[in-house]
C-alpha cells in the first residue's frame, strides 16, 4: 500500500520539520527538543479491556480505530502505543500493530527492527552484564559475590535454551562459572526504565540505581557502583526519542518502548505520551492485560511517576469474551447464548467498578465481530446504561475510521463532560 | 562540528534523491535500485599495509585521507570501508572511523548502533540458533545430534564470560544441555555472507548453505534444512543496503559490513564497493591486517566471488613500524635509527614483491608522524624508487585533504598509467 | 580397651566357627549359610522413641543398653542395628554406635570403613550410573531420553558441591551433558534394596526392577533392561552378609545396612534381623525418628516385606525432650518444670496410642540424665501406668548393663505376657 | 578350587599368627608390627618387559610363575605385586591377577573390593575434595581461588561422563560452580602416596604436602593448610597394611597398592616390598609398561625414595611381540618370520643396554606360546647369549610352577653370581 509522506503526517500535528528525523522508509524519530516547542496539552484517553481470553479482545486494534474515528471527525488525534518485541514475532504471539483496517504502518518494519530501540536496550543490558562480570572477575570497581549476581543477560529472542545457562566456563581466562539466564529484551529492567525516563539525566539516574548484585558482606551493588550509567546512556541516546509512524489512514501514531506487562508496567513511554499530548488534541494510549492488572499498573506506576492522568477510559469488550467469562466453551462463542452473556456481565461489572473507584468516566467499546447479534448487543447496551456507562460498537477492524465513528463520538462526549480539571493524583489516592 | 547535509553529499556523486534513505541524523542507506541507474564504473584502489605493529599504521586513516586528497584535486572520489563493531568499542580496540583530520562522521553514531546492520546480523544469527535448538529439541524439521551442533550464538559484545557457556539447563522444559559459545557478531558467518551477497536472492542462497550441525548418522544439516533462510533474509533486508556517510571534509563514504579479518575475509561489502564504483570516479577500499593476509584474502575471496579487481595498491607504512620490523624496541621508535630502518626494508620489500606477483602497480604511502626526519624519509624514497615504486608522504591525520595531495597525485599517476584494462582474474591466476 | 575375641562372642550364641568370617580386627561377617543351621526363633523387640528433639533421645544407646541388661540377666540377647554412614561422621552428625558405657565396639572402625558394605553400595550404585550413561551415549542395550534419566550417582560423603552437578561436558568423547546429583550413599536405592533383600536371588530381582529413566516414548527403563543386575550382585555379594561385632560388655550385635530414614525405611537389614532371631533369645532392633514415622515404616515396609513382627515396643523418652515438647525452651530443659512436662505428656500419649493401634504392648524407657529429679520421674511413671504401660529408668549411658536392669526386667515381663503368637500381619492390617 | 588355609601360607614364611589379620575369605592384612619382628632380608628380583604390544607380554603372569617355580625348587619365594583397580574390571582391561595356571587367588575378590584399600583411597581423596570446597565456600581454614583449585575428585569407575563435570550448581546453598573432573582412583595422588609411605607418620607428612590449589595471590595451598592430613590418615590406617593372598599353588603373595603407571610410578607399595623381603628368600616384584618407562620409574622413584635396590632383572618377552616390534602385522604374529624376529631384536637390545646401564644383571624370560617354534627360540637364545644374557623359556601360563623351573634356575644362578652387596644407590647414580 502507498503511505502518506511521513513529513505530511508530522505537519498535520504541527511538528517542526527539524524535529522529525527520518529513520529508513516511513519511520521517524522525534527530537526531544520538540517537547519544549509546544505549550498545548491534549486530552489523554486510556484504552483498557476486560480480562484477556484466548479469543482476543483487540485492545490495540480498538486504540488505532478510535484514533482513526476521531481523525475522521476532524480531530488531531494521536495514538501513543507500545512497540512490539521481535522475540514473539518469530515465536508464538502475533505482531503488535493492530489488525485489519485498524492497523499501523509500516507494520513489517515496526514488528522487526523498527528504529533499533530494542536492539539498543539489548546492547545496554548486555554491556551492564559484561561490566558486572568484569567486576566479578577483577573485583573492580566493585567487589561482587559471584553467587549473588542478580543481573542477567538479555536477547530479543524467544529461545528456551537460554532460560537457564551457565557462563564463564573454560578455565580462568574465560571467567568464573555462574548460573544465569537470558531474559527476552522486553522483560529487561532497562526497557522499563526507558519507558519511565523523562530525559537523559533522569535516564542516567534511573540506570545507576539498578541493583546488579551483592557484595560478599551482603551490601547491595548498583550499576552506579560500576560507573556503568554513562555508557548505557550513550547506547540509549537515540532510543529515548519517540518514534513516529502512521495509521493505515495516515493519522499520526507514536510507538515507543515496550516493557512486558507481566514483569513491568507494560505501557508505552512517558516521553511518547508527553509528545503526543503536546501535539495532539486527543491522545489514545493503551494499558496491557485487563483493567485490573494493566490499567491499575498504568495509573499506579506510569501516572504516579509522571504526573499524567487520563480524562477517561475506553473499556474494550467482545461478546465472545463476555460469553467465555460466563462459562461458554471456546467452540460455542460465536453462537448466541444469552445466559452465558448475562453471567459474563458480572465480570464486566467488576471492571466498571474498578474504573469508577479511580474516579474516571468510561465508555464500553464493543469490538464487533460479524457473528454478533443485535439482540446481544442491545442487552449489553442496556446493562451498561443502567450503570451510567455508554456502550459504543466499533467496526474498525473491518471498516477503519468510518466504522469507528460511534466510538469516537461517545469518547468525545465523555471528554467534553469532563470539563473540569482531571482529578489530581493526590485526590485519587485519598 | 557542523556537517554538510547528507543529501548534498549524495548529490555530489549524482545519487538520485529517492535512492537515499535517511537513517537518523547524518546517516543514510542507499537503495539497491541505485545500482541499476548508473552505467559508470570507477577505478578501484586497494589500500593495504605492511604487517601491523603495536605502533599502528593507520590504514583506515590513510584511506580517508586519500579520498579527501582526491576530492581536493576535483575528483568524485568515494571511500568504501568496513563498519566498526560495537563490541571492541567498549572493549579494547579504538573505533573504526579513521583518525584526526582524516576521519568519518558522525563518528560516534557509526561506532555505536549506526544503521542497525550489526544488530540485524545478531538477530539473524540468533534466530538461526533458536531454530537449531528447536530442531535439537523437537527433531523437526530436521534431526540434529545435540553433541554435534556447530552453530553457536552471537552478541555484539566483548564478554569473556560468554566464550564458553552451557545452555538448555533447568530440566526438560528448558531444552537439552549443550556446550556452546557466543561469538562476537563481527565473527558471525552471517556477517561474512552479508558482505559477499550480490542481492537478496544470493543472500538467501548463501544463508541456506550454512552448515549448522550433523544428523546422528553424520550427514550435514544446513540452514535450508531448517527452512531458516527466508526468515533470516527478512531480518537482513535493510542491512543489505549500503550506508552512506561523509568525511570530515564532506566527501562521500560508504561504510558497510564488517566481518572480522581473523576468521573471515575482513573487507567491506561487495554491494557497497559496487555502489561506490557506480557513482565515484575513484573508489578507495581497504583490506585488513598486512598485505600478506588481508589483501590476499581481498583478492582471493572478495574479488574472485565478485569479479571486481583493483587498478592499483596503496601500501601504507610508517617509519616507526619499519624500524620495529627492523628490530628497534618500542621505546626507541621515535628516534632516528638508520640501521633498524634499513633492516625493516626487507619486510617492506617482501610486500612489494607480493603486490607485483598479482600484477598490480603500487604506491607506498608514508603515514607521516611529527618525529619523522627528512633523512629517513629520503632513504625510504630511494629504496622504493630502486624497485620502481613511488613513495608519497601523507599528513592527512593532522592536515586532512590538504596534507594528502602528494598521495592523491601519485595515485592518480599510477591509475593513469594503468590505462589498459585491469588484468583479468584469469590471467592473475595463471 | 581390650575386647573379647569375636570368636568367643560368636560362640556364646552358638554360631558355627565356619560361618564366622573375620574381617580385620574385631569385625566379622556371618555366612548366610548360618541361617539354615538354626531352627530357633528369638523374640523381636522394637526400640523406638518420641519425636526427636535437638536434645537427643538416645535410641541407639538405649538399644545397646537393653541388650546389655538382658545379657546380665543371663539371656542370649542380640542387638540388630543399622550401620552408620561415613558421610555424616566427617560432617555434622555423631557416629551411630551408641554412647557412653552403652556402645558398640570397635566404634571407630564401625564408623569408618567397617567391612566395606557402604563402599560396595557406592560401587554398585555408580556402576549402574555408568551403565545408564553408556546407554544414553550409545543407545544400547536400551534407548534412554537424556533429559529424563532418573538414576543419579552416589558418594559416601557430605559434600554440598555434589548436590547439583553437570556431567558429560567436554565434547562428544566425554558424553552428553546432563544435570544430575550425587546422593549420599545411605540415600541410595541400592542401600534400601540391600536392607530388604532375603538372599542373592531376591537381591538380583530387586536390583533389576530399579527405574533408571525413560525412553523417548516415555516408557520406563529399568536396570534389568540394561542387563545390570548380575554385575551389581557381584559387587554386593559380600555386603549382603550381616556383620557381627560386640557391645563394650562383650555381647553380640549385628550391625548391617543403613538406609536413611528420611528417604527410605531407615532400618537395619532383614537378613541381620533374621540372623539375630535365629541365634538370639531376644533381639533388639531399632527404627528411626519417632514412632510416627520410623516405627510405622518399620512395621509397614520392613515387616510387611519380610513377614517379621515384633513382640513389643520400647519407647524411649527423656524428661528433657518431654519438657521440650511441652514448650520449654532449650535453655531450661535441665531444670524442673512440672507444667511443661505435663503438657509434653500429650505428645507421649499420642505415640502410646499409635503403638496400641498396632496391637503391640509397650514399655516406656526413660534415658536418665543426671539432672532428672525423682519427682518428675514419678509423675511420668504415674502417667504411663494410668494408661497401662510400665515405665523403666535406664542409666545405661553411665553404667552400662548394670544400669539397665530395670529396663531389661520390664521388657522380659512384657515379652512373657505376650505368650500367645504375635498378631499376624493380616490381622494388624484389617 | 580349594585353596590352602591362608594361615598355613603365612606360616610357611614364618609370619607370626598375631600379625595376620584375616579379611573375609582367603584374604588377610599383615600388621606393620611384623616388619620389626624379622631381621632377615631377601633378594629382590625385578620383573619388567620389552614395550607392550596389543599381543600382551604377560609380565604379571611371569612374575607369579617365577614365584611358583622358585617355590618348587624349595625356596621361600614371595611375590609382591600391585592390586588391580575395579574401574577397568568393568571397563576394558582384564584383571590384574596373572593368567592361566600362574595366577593369584581369590582372583575375583582381588579384582573386586579385595580388602577395601581402593575404597579407602577414594574416601580419603573425596574427603580432601570436600574440605577443599568447604574452604572455597567459607574461606576457612584457608582462602582458595575457586578458579585455581587443582584437587579433583576420584571414583573407582571407568565413567566417561565424569571426566569433565561442573559441581556446585543450584544456587548459593549448593556451593560455587566449578569445573572439575573425576579421576579413576588408581590415578589419585593419594594412591601414589600410599604406595610410597613408610609408616603412618610418613603417610601423614606426605598427605599434608599435597598441593590442592592456589590462594587469590597465587600462593600454593596444601592439604596441611586445610588441617586435612589426620583425617585422611584415619581413613587410610588399614589400607596401609600389606595384603596377603596366595598363588594357585599355595605360595605367598603380597598384593598391595596400585598407582597407575601412566601418571604415577606404577609399582606396588614400598611397605609390601619390605614385608616380602623380611619374610621371603626371594621377592618377585614387577614394574609397569616397558623397562624404559616402568622400570626406570621403579628405580628412580620407588627405589630412591625407599633405598631398596634389586639384585637382578627378569625381562619378559614373547616371540610374537618381538616380531611385532620387527614390523610383522598383527595377523601374522603366530607364524614363523625370522626376518621380523631379527629386526625385533634391536628393540630387545635397547632394553638390555638400559638394564646394563643401571649395573644390573638380567635374564630374558620367554613367555612361551604354543605356536612358538624351537628354531625361533634358539635364535633368541643365541642373540642374548652373545650379549652375555641367558634366556629362559617359561610355560607357567599352561603348566604353573612346573613349567617355570628353567626360569627359576636361571634366576637363582644370576642371584648367586651377584654375591657381592648390590651396587649402592649412589654408585648407580654416578
Amino acid at each position: 500500500m502507498t503511505l502518506r509522506p511521513l513529513s505530511d503526517v508530522a505537519a498535520d500535528i504541527r511538528l517542526a520539520p527539524e524535529d522529525v528525523l527520518p529513520w529508513g522508509r516511513d519511520r521517524a524519530k522525534v527530537s526531544l527538543d520538540a517537547l519544549g516547542r509546544s505549550q498545548r496539552q491534549g486530552r489523554l484517553v486510556l484504552v483498557s479491556a476486560i480480562n484477556p481470553t484466548p479469543a482476543g479482545e483487540g485492545k490495540t486494534t480498538m486504540s488505532v480505530a478510535l484514533a482513526m474515528g476521531l481523525r475522521q471527525r476532524g480531530r488531531r488525534a494521536v495514538a501513543a502505543l507500545r512497540e512490539p518485541s521481535l522475540g514473539p514475532v518469530f515465536g508464538v504471539k502475533g505482531g503488535g500493530t493492530g489488525g485489519g483496517q485498524a492497523s499501523l504502518e509500516p507494520a513489517t518494519d515496526i514488528n522487526l527492527h523498527f528504529t533499533g530501540d530494542i536492539h539498543a536496550v539489548t546492547s545496554a543490558h548486555n554491556l551492564l552484564a559484561a561490566l558486572v562480570d568484569n567486576a566479578v572477575y577483577y573485583g573492580t570497581p566493585a567487589v561482587l559475590d559471584s553467587t549473588r549476581v542478580r543481573w542477567r543477560r538479555a536477547l530479543d529472542m524467544n529461545d528456551r535454551f537460554l532460560r537457564h545457562v551457565l557462563v564463564g566456563l573454560g578455565g580462568k581466562a574465560h571467567g568464573v562459572p555462574r548460573e544465569t539466564s537470558f531474559d527476552i529484551t522486553a522483560a529487561s529492567e532497562v526497557m522499563a526504565i526507558l519507558a519511565l525516563a523523562e530525559n537523559l539525566q533522569d535516564l542516567e539516574a534511573r540506570l545507576g540505581r539498578i541493583l546488579v548484585g551483592h557484595a560478599p558482606d551482603g551490601a547491595p551493588v548498583r550499576a552506579a557502583d560500576l560507573h556503568a550509567a554513562p555508557a548505557l546512556v550513550a547506547l540509549l541516546k537515540d532510543a529515548l526519542m519517540p518514534n513516529l509512524v502512521q495509521t493505515r489512514e495516515g493519522g499520526p501514531a507514536f510507538v515507543h518502548a515496550g516493557p512486558f506487562g507481566n514483569i513491568a508496567h507494560g505501557c508505552n513511554s512517558v516521553l511518547a505520551t508527553r509528545m503526543a499530548l503536546a501535539y495532539g488534541e486527543e491522545v489514545i494510549t493503551e494499558a496491557g492485560f485487563g483493567f485490573d492488572l494493566g490499567a491499575e499498573k498504568f495509573l499506579d506506576i506510569k501516572c504516579r511517576a509522571s504526573g499524567l492522568w487520563p480524562r477517561g477510559v475506553v473499556l474494550v469488550v467482545t461478546l465472545r469474551a463476555l460469553k467465555h467469562h460466563g462459562g461458554a466453551s471456546a467452540q460455542q462463542l460465536a453462537a448466541p447464548d444469552p445466559e452465558a452473556l448475562q453471567r459474563g456481565f458480572q465480570h464486566l461489572e467488576q471492571h466498571l467498578d474498578s474504573i469508577a473507584a479511580f474516579g474516571l468516566p468510561a465508555v464500553v467499546c464493543v469490538n464487533r465481530f460479524p457473528q454478533d447479534t443485535q439482540a446481544e448487543l442491545d442487552t449489553l447496551r442496556d446493562f451498561t446504561r443502567q450503570r451510567g456507562v455508554e456502550t459504543a460498537e466499533c467496526e474498525g477492524f473491518s471498516r477503519g475510521g468510518e466504522g469507528s465513528l460511534e466510538l469516537a463520538d461517545r469518547v468525545l462526549e465523555m471528554l467534553d463532560r469532563t470539563d473540569a480539571a482531571p482529578p489530581s493524583l493526590a485526590s485519587s489516592m485519598s
